[in-house]
């Protein structure tokens, strides 16, 4: 997606190889022009897919499961990092490790919310370790529900977050991959083909 | 907003005198249609106000800023809970006590996202004890915005968070107001000329 390319260019800042900030227009401050075409870029990808649902982890995935179920005209639902006095019910939930934050949790949600009829799309702002991703899909999958696909806004090529979905024959697909980064220095992979690739899967 | 107040008596689970759960369409799993209409109401409550910002607070405020953002064609900030290592910069902050999860935590936003040429919208799910929405009020008064008033989806008008912010002069808009509630039954407050008194804040 070639306007977020030029976005992360212009405003993101690359703290080191591995720390991209993009807080001005994506997970701090969010433009909600630019969060709404990336909803309808999704929604381009993965709209064959019949999809019933689609799926994120709070709190920065939400903007984008909002633009993307805006775009398929679904609902999204977000797993929760800790289980709250309000989520008493039976949960779907996995364990995640964040690198960014260095700490454990669990993503959890409601079981009345996906189950065998569903089609899911997972999205989140990133990929990159794919702790959180993975932890999606094991929900998806303990829930019975159709797996129809992973979207990312910005994937980080160098890590190994793609490569451990890819091992489950889990479609992926990212609008802006990068392949290595350093101040002052970001190269993307070209996106072309992916698509098709991604069909394929 | 009657076509919220009927989902709500319809979906809503009354917990006790104090807890209702909305999650199978606000908050864990979200109706993308009415979280867009939400949006709108907002914007034609505050739209005449040249909002240039809206604020919330990570996570369950988020979808409904985006929706007044998209409705008011302007971006909007979440404020983070916790400082990550990418927020490294310097912070606007304020202290918040959560009732629901019986814990302490910082509220900040980054000091680059708002300032004295700002006029901002505040929006969250719920105005109970007010304790995010005051911490929130008092990060726009610290930036040096303007504050043009603070949207609520659902009010719990029988606890403080409304006599709190009307204390400090702001004006408060809340789209859904329980005057009571108990496990299967639930009164509304009438919100008609409500807009207007508000709007004489």
């Amino acid at each position: 997606m070639k306007v977020l390319e030029e976005r992360i260019r212009q405003e993101g800042l690359i703290l080191s190889e591995t720390v991209l900030k993009v807080d001005s227009f994506l997970n701090h401050q969010v433009d909600t022009a630019l969060t709404l075409a990336i909803g309808k870029e999704f929604a381009a990808v993965f709209g064959d897919r019949q999809i019933t649902k689609v799926l994120t982890v709070e709190a920065s995935g939400i903007q984008f499961a909002m633009a993307a179920g805006i775009a398929l005209g679904v609902p999204f639902i977000y797993a929760k990092k800790k289980k709250a006095i309000t989520l008493s019910e039976a949960v779907y939930s996995a364990p995640v490790h964040s690198f960014t934050r260095q700490e454990d949790y669990q993503i959890s949600i409601s079981q009345k919310y996906l189950g065998p009829d569903d089609t899911v799309l997972i999205v989140d702002d990133f990929l990159a370790t794919g702790a959180a991703l993975v932890g999606l899909c094991d929900i998806v999958a303990e829930s019975g529900a159709q797996l129809a696909g992973v979207g990312c806004v910005i994937e980080k090529s160098f890590q190994e977050g793609r490569g451990l979905l890819e091992q489950r024959g889990i479609p992926v697909y990212s609008l802006a991959r990068i392949a290595s980064m350093s101040p002052g220095e970001i190269h993307f992979i070209d996106n072309e083909g992916l698509l098709k690739e991604c069909a394929g899967c």
